[in-house]
């Protein structure tokens, strides 16, 4: 092995008190955007990695953990999702995913930094094939003002893929953004956000689920799912319901015929994040 | 904070080209047994932390992932599971949830190591907290030779609860180790065993599927699971039956029913675990 590899990059998450790594052929590029850093790196064996901030958001090789679970979940739970929205989400991963829906008639994905979309384009082109599906509308602008200008009762599900609660997305976690978020929706309509470690940032989910019930919204599920590159691997996406419903029932006879393929989301497996290890339950009930 | 704190532990593992790495406050006691080196640390915010040789074996925080799995998921599938046997698992968190079961009669537990065992009552007490019980037995010999001795049709669940097929434990990830498992099973015994990767190391679970079949072990099934502290987070166990049947059949009422509280495994989460993502599913098919 040349000496290059033998580089390791560590993020150290200082809330979660631990860390994940990468061993790094080479450093592909640095950007300064007007509101993040973000700079690529070429693994040894993740192919290649996004870092926002210093903080490792994609990689080549686990992704798709993350993007199906955020799209499929969801769309499999409403009862026919023909317009979706997704906040955030620049490297075009999850609108991937959400126009394998035939179903699907719009998908706008509404990100603040084009910069994050251009590197996805260079370095994650896999992520951006559907770019150009006349369906999808990849527009960059403040998150928080979209929907604070969506028409009422013109969306089925709300997607927010962002960065943690910090820097630019901090208002993306808030009630003012969730009020604005059902207003949103149409009446059997879905928000589905990343809600981050169960099993070292609980506090944030119930934060989250919190806020979401303040600003109105009725019925709430915590989906985990492995993401290697995320704080302890282990993460979750939080689902919410503008109408009271049981949301560990989803379209399962659809999902388990869908028409495209996947790395890791199944109905069945669909139905196992449904299933509620203690911990989180307990957690749940505080 | 103050500086000790500001110490990361950075686990680099060379087979998946990813890390895991904790904050520590410091060194608690490092001993070279006769197999191996076993380091102990004080972390920040998943307690305790023992290495072997090198690699992280189990932390306060996380291990329940593990353990729980590895005991409940194969003590719930085999039909009325008596005598198991673990081979290895000298933490004895594996011991402790197997005699949560009260139809165990027996639990040997027989790990090479004393001084894993011996560090474990130290510094993970709650691991140890059932090793008087009368039912079990905690010796300290070599697992290989344990098998090759145990009188056939003798056992009901063997669980091999061991480190990386490197170093003490590649003995027992072979032929000739599983055919004594076979013989020591009784006709609906179950074999299991901590099966890596799914995500990054799945041609280990192919290599260890193929030499249990080529022992004659006859259905066999991989269950995924999150373990933050082990390679890309994402981890898996592999139960292997003497007979014919099906091993995604459970006794899920009796599940459902258990007497006894855990952090993460339930009927539900034993069923999601199951559910096989297909990247696994296809490369089971090879």
């Amino acid at each position: 092995m040349d000496n290059s590899s033998q580089n390791w990059l560590h993020e150290n998450f200082t809330h979660t008190g631990s860390a994940f790594g990468l061993r790094i052929k080479r450093k592909l590029e640095e950007v300064q955007s007007p509101f993040q850093k973000i700079e690529m790196y070429e693994s040894t064996d993740w192919g290649n990695v996004m870092l926002i901030d210093g903080a490792m958001m994609v990689t080549t090789r686990d992704n798709f953990f993350y993007h199906e679970m955020m799209a499929h979940a969801p769309l499999f739970t409403h009862p026919n999702p023909k317009n979706v929205v997704i906040i955030g989400g620049g490297d075009c991963g999850t609108l991937r995913e959400v126009l394998r829906h035939p179903g699907v008639v719009t998908a706008v994905q509404c990100d603040i930094d084009e910069q994050v979309t251009r590197m996805a384009e260079k370095y994650f082109p896999e992520l951006c094939e559907s770019n150009n599906d006349p369906r999808a509308t990849v527009m960059f602008d403040d998150g928080i003002a979209y929907m604070q200008n969506a028409p009422a009762g013109s969306i089925d599900v709300i997607i927010v893929d962002s960065t943690d609660p910090v820097g630019p997305a901090e208002g993306l976690f808030n009630q003012a953004f969730y009020e604005n978020c059902l207003k949103a929706l149409r009446p059997d309509g879905l928000l589905v956000q990343q809600s981050e470690s169960p099993l070292a940032l609980m506090h944030l989910i119930l934060e989250m689920r919190n806020a979401m019930r303040d600003a109105g919204f009725k019925d709430f599920r915590v989906l985990p799912f492995p993401q290697p590159c995320y704080p302890t691997g282990w993460w979750s996406c939080l689902i919410a319901s503008k109408q009271s419903r049981d949301l560990a029932s989803f379209r399962k006879a659809d999902a388990a015929a869908k028409s495209f393929e996947t790395n890791y989301y199944t109905a069945d497996v669909h139905q196992g994040a449904l299933a509620m290890p203690p911990l989180i339950e307990r957690a749940l009930k505080d």
